[in-house]
């Protein structure tokens, strides 16, 4: 991790500046941290360490520091990156906010309650001089336009929600940045915006304002780099296709990578849902990306094989959809994105 | 219009009964009062009167009431149906709002601005008892399940935005009451909430509920009447095309009707897109209504006629889509909706 991390871009200049404390507060278990997690497993080099509360069952390997050693140690925002009941925070996470606040660091939260709604943070904020930033709270949208614009955009779809597009796009910048090609990774989700250091939470947005939002992520650029946008849901899934579909009209991207999880019984959440077959899905997304982008290609398929019992259960997996498909297909995790970046690469050679 | 508008349901029990007076403060011109001349087109036998302020450019051809006269005339509630700039209320229309409330009448606003923002006109609603309605504040939404649920719905789609969906829809409500079979429009926009007398204002939901909103305003019934649904957008808007998937998701669909106005040069305000192909578009919407609803059909096309210059050139447009697409085909406005209902009845006699 430590020989690559350090390729990761630095975020534009925001409210929420590196180095950051990261506050797990009374965490029950993994999945109330996972932001915080996926903070801390991909840009580790921003991340001096964490505070947990007195109730806090699980841990991200960090050092544990209070506010005071996280300033000496460099921290300039605190990562509020934990998920309570309801998405509110108790006295005790209040008082752990003013006191890093006093200590002088700016806050950044991912909770549903934003930051400003709470008496105490806000005066701390003040008295201090510091930033309250809700992850959360999409900025000031226009609707989309659906213009032509310069640049090149890849993104990430796939057969269902929580099948890794996020850590396939991440591993993907990875990929390219390494190989010296412009890349960069663009949030559309809560996780994401703390990784980038900046995006739009874009299944908080107004439902006028979906496409808007994911063209406001991925503005026109004339570097010759690659924007990576980060995908949502999926065309399939029924509680959230309106999001898939602004997203990837708004994208306009030039690239697809479908991301798939084998062997799952059936939609995220939807017992009565089956997960759709890969070449339907990827072909209602091209077709549907067609309307803004109408050169669309897709250049691979990355797979999260965790539940597949081991290597060689995971490449036979990968081996099947290569055939089927005709396109890459690895798991980014434990395979990396390097034929699927070889892909992009020659098909985009000029 | 009075033989047949006494067959629209009366709303459920709400928080804006009618009968109503319509306000219409200083509009500047038709368009400003839209809302409003929907209300009193689709649903004159609930509208007693029109409140015209002294600059006010437009009518409805209603009688002008002050707020006493209204409410002896029986109003119940001012319908606030007008669109000012930034949608806010300005000095002198709170004031008559204010007396409106004195008077006895609730308020219901199409206003962006919530009426709730405004403490003279909260003071008045107080003091008087009286209720006060947004209709553009989404209710409290749970996420689309999918599930499969009773009843047969309907939904109108679109080719572009503002090519007479509404009016299809409820022109649609009217034949099939006048043959006696039950069918409900409902409302997804703010001019149709007004006219259903409840709801949901499908573009202002937080995008990730979408589909769920569309659940919510056609829940299961079985009555073995239609739930007429309100489209909203086309699948062909890059800028919207999220809110229509969505939609399109949730009102699970047994039948479509497309809409259409020919002769539209480009999809509303987007120069750079043409209008989609009515076959490719049906065919679009059908495959994408699957997901959640595997037996929908299509089950005729409404075009608006208005800008073809003469009931020739209607007849023959309609001629040339009932060819092509093996559909009837009609302006609901100057043809009515008789042959799309047979088509409909007979497709689902059972």
């Amino acid at each position: 991790m430590s020989s690559t991390a350090a390729l990761a871009p630095a975020p534009p200049a925001s409210r929420w500046p590196p180095p950051y404390l990261l506050y797990l507060g009374n965490a029950r278990d993994h999945l109330a941290a996972k932001t915080a997690r996926g903070l801390a497993h991909w840009r580790p080099q921003w991340c001096v360490g964490q505070f947990r509360g007195s109730d806090c069952k699980t841990t991200l390997g960090l050092p544990d520091l209070d506010f005071e050693q996280a300033v000496a140690a460099g921290a300039n925002t605190m990562i509020v990156g934990v998920a309570n009941a309801g998405g509110v925070m108790d006295d005790e996470a209040v008082q752990h906010v003013v006191a890093a606040l006093d200590a002088g660091m700016n806050i950044a939260s991912g909770l549903h309650q934003r930051l400003a709604s709470y008496p105490d943070i806000v005066a701390a904020a003040r008295r201090n001089g510091r930033f309250l930033f809700d992850a959360r709270q999409p900025p000031p949208l226009a609707v989309g336009n659906g213009r032509c614009r310069a640049g090149r955009r890849l993104l990430a779809v796939g057969t269902d929600c929580s099948v890794g597009k996020m850590y396939a796009t991440l591993a993907l910048e990875r990929e390219l940045q390494s190989r010296g090609v412009r890349a960069d990774f663009r949030a559309t989700g809560q996780t994401g915006i703390f990784i980038a250091g900046a995006g739009v939470p874009i299944d908080a947005v107004v439902a006028d304002f979906i496409s808007g939002a994911a063209e406001w992520i991925s503005p026109a650029r004339d570097d010759g780099g690659w924007d990576l946008v980060e995908g949502q849901g999926s065309l399939f899934h029924p509680s959230y296709a309106g999001v898939s579909l602004g997203l990837l009209h708004g994208a306009q991207p030039d690239a697809l990578v479908l991301c798939h999880e084998p062997g799952r019984a059936h939609m995220r959440g939807l017992p009565h849902y089956p997960v759709p077959d890969l070449a339907t899905c990827l072909e209602a997304n091209l077709q549907a990306a067609r309307l803004t982008s109408s050169d669309v290609i897709a250049v691979g398929v990355a797979v999260n094989t965790s539940n597949l019992g081991g290597a060689d259960a995971a490449a036979r997996a990968c081996a099947e959809i290569e055939d089927a498909l005709g396109l890459p297909c690895e798991d980014p995790v434990t395979m990396g994105m390097a034929r699927i970046a070889d892909r992009l690469q020659s098909c985009f050679a000029s």
